[in-house]
């Protein structure tokens, strides 16, 4: 099968913004902006050699749009681009099938990309839409806010990193613990109704890919703040909730005068939000433990997640 | 070095569309459209291993601009997703060397992306700006068109086959001869000013990288027509100049009332075009030789480009 084939068994769907001029056309809305996030997945790195194709076209699109729910943006459309080492039909088959369900889940439209003969290499573009000067950043976190992330931590948090460890051998579990916990690392949820309620209600936002404090971290060198953690909610390990990565929730800080409101979007976007801490004036970051004790992060087993180090949730 | 400090280091280059938060946020012209592409450039397939890195960073993108400019696009900006086997800081340096070089000339910022560890891959979305309803599409050829390709044909367009197939062994040439025809391989220049000049003047376009008749096929599946092609002009190999591919000029048609127009254009761009053929309500592709007899196609040893394909111009 050729390249043109292929685009067209698989991926054509023949929507208004079709495939096959030299560009996607795309009109954006009148008065908003784009959010825009490119992710890369590499076999070996980001997912398993054997896991289930269906499952990989879903997280291949769900990471990106968690980058657009952590900017409050509402999804319209994405490019794939897609490197195979051969043309596997059932593959393929496997891998629309699951992209295609998250994405009209979302009204998210394929609108271009490439296909490439080489080592197996999914790059997924997605682009989503914000009043203008409405998208979530990492900088606007203030000293007083409360921190939340999406979820339960220990649960929803950490789970992806417990899925990945018993993948790894390195923790045993039965088929059935497996079960109960593979999906939070095979099929993540984008949390993109709750980004979207949060837009004017959180003053900065994060999804949860390298690790809770890692990722936190990020936020609060951007809103030059600090913040303390209580630990007193986590349930399970605390390495892999703090630092086990690849959980896509959404970390955000609001000020306390928002609590009522951020119950109410909770409840309408039916995702669960957790008070983890609040963002303070002294630098740094103490996590504390149920006895209000700082706990020493060093002597966590591993650190948050980097592509190029050693250390992270890379398969 | 880790992932966020080599975004730092060659790639964050602090401007006002920033890298750093989950999504890169860009704000579209009022009443324009965003033409966008996504190309993904594999190690053994597009380029061989041991290519200069400032010549690689310039071809990145310069076949996203070309895609750009096929429609017609102004460029505004792009993402870099870049999976990497290891962190080679020399090739670092001369890839973003060229890449920018490339990416100033043309206006066009990075504005996010994505690194990861793995087999050498380069992807990147690129997007650029048209008035509503101006991008130029394969599907708009007419009866009666001129046909006409950027460049001339057998120089421009065929060279950067001709250089190919020298490095790959299978044509005998001097140094000298390489030296002046690899460029047109590894360092191509996309037809930016000349597709935005040939907004409202062609009826159709579409960029050479499959090979001219190739491309020139799509159009006319596109625009339901058919072509004659005269090979009168044509220099050098037949064959690399109807079908070696890579070349990124601009293959357009257009009525013949716009015949001073395009050579006052042409001249503005500092873009030669050479008319080869004409646009016929007849269906099907005829190439003509100088005596305007049909020179049969079949003959020719080699298809237009087909990543999935074995007869193509990967290399």
């Amino acid at each position: 099968m050729g390249e043109f084939d292929l685009i067209a068994k698989y991926f054509n769907r023949d929507t208004k913004q079709g495939i096959g001029d030299d560009c996607a056309i795309f009109t954006p809305t009148a008065g908003m902006q784009l959010c825009i996030s490119s992710d890369m997945l590499v076999e070996g790195r980001h997912f398993f050699a054997d896991v289930d194709p269906e499952a990989l076209g879903h997280k291949a699109l769900a990471v990106n749009l968690s980058d657009l729910a952590a900017c409050g943006a509402t999804p319209r459309a994405f490019t794939l681009a897609l490197s195979l080492p051969d043309v596997n039909e059932a593959w393929l088959t496997g891998f629309s099938r699951g992209l295609f369900a998250l994405a009209d889940l979302h009204d998210c439209t394929l609108i271009g990309g490439d296909t490439t003969k080489g080592p197996l290499n999914i790059c997924i573009t997605v682009f989503g839409e914000v009043p203008r000067g409405a998208a979530l950043l990492r900088s606007g976190a203030k000293v007083g806010d409360d921190i939340y992330v999406s979820g339960a931590v220990g649960e929803h948090v950490g789970q992806a990193r417990l899925a990945l460890e018993i993948l790894r051998g390195n923790v045993e579990a039965t088929a059935e613990e497996l079960a109960s916990v593979r999906h939070r690392l095979e099929r993540p949820t984008p949390r993109v109704d709750l980004g979207v309620a949060l837009r004017g209600v959180a003053t900065s936002c994060i999804d949860v890919s390298d690790g809770l404090l890692g990722d936190l971290g990020h936020i609060l060198k951007a809103s030059s703040v600090g913040a303390s953690v209580q630990t007193a909610c986590i349930k399970g390990s605390l390495e892999f909730a703090l630092a086990g990565g690849d959980d896509y929730e959404l970390l955000f800080t609001a000020p306390s005068s928002q609590r009522d409101a951020l119950q109410t979007l909770s409840n309408k976007a039916c995702t669960r939000v957790t008070c983890i801490g609040q963002v303070t004036g002294e630098l740094g970051l103490r996590v504390l433990d149920p006895t209000d004790k700082v706990i020493d992060l060093k002597a966590l087993s591993f650190a948050s997640f980097d592509h190029f180090s050693n250390n992270g949730n890379n398969v």
